[in-house]
């Protein structure tokens, strides 16, 4: 991961990846001026009932070569199932363990009982337990291959037509997709290759433009300056300045102890590599935290207090501090994402990158076909400036899997902005969500849908539901139960006329 | 091939693979009362005017391990293109030569200067001078491993892509997919799986719903049957009684020479082995004679008269004759298909299956994907009873390729009969066509439409305007324009729209 540029590190940690999560060791005591590091508490959780079961998928859909089998984990819940027109409501799991994705997406679980609907939440192959070769998925190049979108699409393909065939009364029974993030392009792509198997999907928070010259590279890092700005004063200003800081402190001739210092790293800074690593790491965490920035204490990629990115404004509200100071407060700051439960003893400026299997998943998904190109200018935005470099970008990529990716792949294959020819696809996306900038927010046709969720995150609207939602996403939900029964019913009606 | 059933054999040779128009050695005399033995003359062939043109395509467009490329050829003819409004006619190249699909397929030549069309003819990947390894592609199921439906989507694909952006006035051009046979289910699940790439597609003879138990495994067969039933009188009969006279004749003392000596064999038989091979090979004949049984003399599989299955039915006026006479009959009625150059020295029993990449190709592609079960009963066809025996089907395909077939992969994949969210395909059948029993022959919706035409056989509405031709053919392509001009207009409406 050290070959990488900021950018390739920005697209592997920052897309959702639950390892990306940057896990802290315990018991580094908060400040004790922060106000939760006491009153911190777990989410109240929902009892999930669902039962874990296993299918048998091919390696290779594609091929016949290699006519290996492996266990693809998915999760089902009945509970409120009634064979009588209810639905199946089908998770297209992206690039985590699946039980970890299942407790997040509470709004399945919200609306089960209207729908009276079977929840099923599928495990995409080389994450969590879906692990085609074991422990030596992602031992080389060879082993990665089965790797792609593609793959993954024809396994939950196979696993609703398995699941239709074989549970009672399942056979005629509609099906929709769910999806967030990855896992929303998932939804979406699946609805529009594979519509004969779902009525339609809800791909929520899915950036499927983020790709080739789509859409502007730098909108990215503009979102996420957008939020910061919106969420305090002198917020954005500040961290653009701290980069500056951090290189000033850095060369002194005691800089980069101060520096570790400072930052209760628990890795000292040794040489000046090291420095960038540190600003790529805090430029991950503000992305990280404008990401999931809910209305209500969270725990997504960390546990979080209420609106995080407001919290972490109150420590860049001055932005004419001395250098010392300035990073006094990012420390602050950081402490807000990783350290919001009182109990990590140092940070960790390496661990995001290597510590679980969703990283390594997505890090060779990130250097084949999802290439999804960001870049930032430091005028528009609050960042250092880098550009998407492509050739950079692949001799990375070589030089870390010994593949190249293919910028141009996602769009011949899911056809890019032209997609008018699909149906009952909606495309939500949280306005404060820097991934919403690759996402679709304009209506395509009256069934390809897209809402724009004001004062909403990442994929706020397929979390629980929750009592400080604000409206706009009570609203979003409501339109979306619509939507889907309006799927529903024309299914009905087109079958009717069929037969 | 010895070791493949007889349902096997008829799939991997009578599914238009070119290489399966069984060749025969020059200058066996015609038996002198066949009144063609002079008068034939090849077809007047339009000068067809094209580019030939290569590709660099990825070997494996769905995994990144093997990053080889290989030359794809295509031809491409613009006389009549116009950039203002023109089409991009795209023929889905099948399981053959391209240039040999492109002098078979007059329709696209006779409606181009109507149209303002550029012509385009896509070699399918592994036939042709396409060959992903050269010489080594058909070597091992390893080179083979890349021979599938998808990949060859997928060439198109980025073939439409590069034309578009190296072709000064291409780029916003829509474009029109066309297919016969096993290029027809290419042309129409090119639409469904790319629809942000051609407006619509064309697909003739394109027998999607050959699949699984989609279709009746005996309704091939039936309508083999049924041509022949009506080409003649006692026709269907006579070929139903001639197994059992074939096979007296062979249990005799020198009936294995007697056989060989009265059908002019160019290998004589020796072990009672080769009387099954003989007489698949006989039902193959009669199967190609049903496909190509054109209104006029032709040469598609081979030089034909004019409809020759009721020139085949005069040798078959009469059920009941000696079995000698039977056989007599038989090798004049054989003559029909095998000579009617007046040219054969013999007949090659065996030629059909080896001398040819098409063969092998297609082969190796009934085996894997391409698995479209046939059976026969004797009693509502005229064929020797085979059932439809999966398992059997599999062993053999595991012997020959060292793979075993997925046969309920192509409906997961292209939705079997679940396709009506789709849009813009034409569906044409020629109702003498055995492969129209596997085709949709009933308008799905009103952008998914089927065309029957009476007295048409294998994809003859792609087939050059003849003055022959019946009413029904002519109709039927001015619908199939008319449908595509409408597809056009749509797409510039539509464009308007959303600009």
């Amino acid at each position: 991961m050290g070959r990488c540029s900021l950018l390739l590190l920005l697209l592997l940690i920052a897309f959702l990846t639950p390892g990306a999560a940057n896990p802290v060791s315990p018991s580094l005591r908060a400040p004790s001026s922060l106000p939760w590091s006491t009153s911190f508490r777990s989410r109240p959780t929902i009892t999930l009932k669902y039962s874990i079961r296993y299918i048998q998928q091919k390696v290779d859909h594609f091929g016949f070569n290699i006519d290996r089998t492996f266990k693809q984990r998915y999760l089902i819940a009945d509970n409120y199932w009634k064979e009588d027109g209810g639905s199946i409501l089908f998770y297209t799991g992206n690039e985590g363990d699946i039980i970890w994705f299942c407790n997040n997406t509470g709004f399945m679980w919200d609306i089960a009982e209207e729908m009276k609907a079977m929840l099923v939440f599928a495990e995409h192959r080389y994450y969590g337990e879906s692990l085609p070769f074991g422990a030596d998925s992602f031992s080389d190049s060879r082993h990665l291959n089965f790797l792609t979108t593609e793959q993954a699409l024809a396994d939950f393909a196979k696993l609703i037509r398995y699941l239709k065939r074989t549970i009672p009364g399942a056979r005629n029974q509609h099906v929709i997709a769910l999806g967030g993030s990855y896992g929303g392009m998932l939804a979406a792509w699946f609805r529009m290759k594979y519509p004969h198997l779902v009525v339609g999907a809800l791909a929520s928070s899915a950036p499927i433009w983020q790709f080739n010259d789509l859409v502007p590279c730098d909108i990215f890092m503009k979102i996420v300056t957008t939020d910061f700005s919106q969420s305090g004063p002198n917020c954005s200003e500040s961290i653009r300045r701290s980069w500056d800081a951090i290189n000033r402190l850095a060369k002194k001739g005691t800089g980069l102890r101060w520096l570790s210092e400072a930052l209760h790293l628990c890795t000292p800074l040794t040489k000046s590599q090291d420095v960038q690593r540190l600003k790529d790491w805090i430029s991950e965490t503000w992305v990280n935290v404008a990401m999931v920035d809910y209305p209500y204490e969270s725990n997504f990629l960390q546990p979080l207090p209420a609106w995080p990115v407001k919290v972490v404004c109150q420590y860049f509200k001055y932005s004419n501090v001395p250098d010392t100071v300035m990073v006094q407060n990012i420390f602050q700051a950081l402490n807000v994402y990783y350290n919001y439960s009182g109990q990590a003893k140092c940070l960790n400026v390496s661990e995001t990158a290597t510590s679980s299997l969703g990283v390594l998943g997505w890090s060779y998904q990130a250097c084949t076909e999802m290439v999804m190109p960001t870049c930032s200018d430091g005028v528009d935005d609050m960042f250092e400036p880098h550009s998407w470099n492509m050739k950079e970008y692949s001799d990375d990529c070589f030089k870390q899997w010994g593949v190249r990716p293919r910028p141009s792949w996602i769009p011949t294959m899911y056809g890019g902005k032209n997609i008018s020819s699909h149906t009952n696809i909606i495309f939500s996306n949280g306005e404060l969500d820097p991934w919403s900038g690759g996402g679709v927010t304009k209506d395509i046709t009256d069934t390809l849908l897209a809402i724009v969720i004001p004062n909403g995150a990442h994929h706020l609207d397929l979390r629980a539901s929750n009592a400080l939602d604000p409206v706009s996403v009570q609203l979003t939900r409501s339109l979306e139960v619509k939507y889907m029964k309006q799927w529903i019913s024309d299914f009905y009606v087109r079958l009717r006329k069929m037969n």
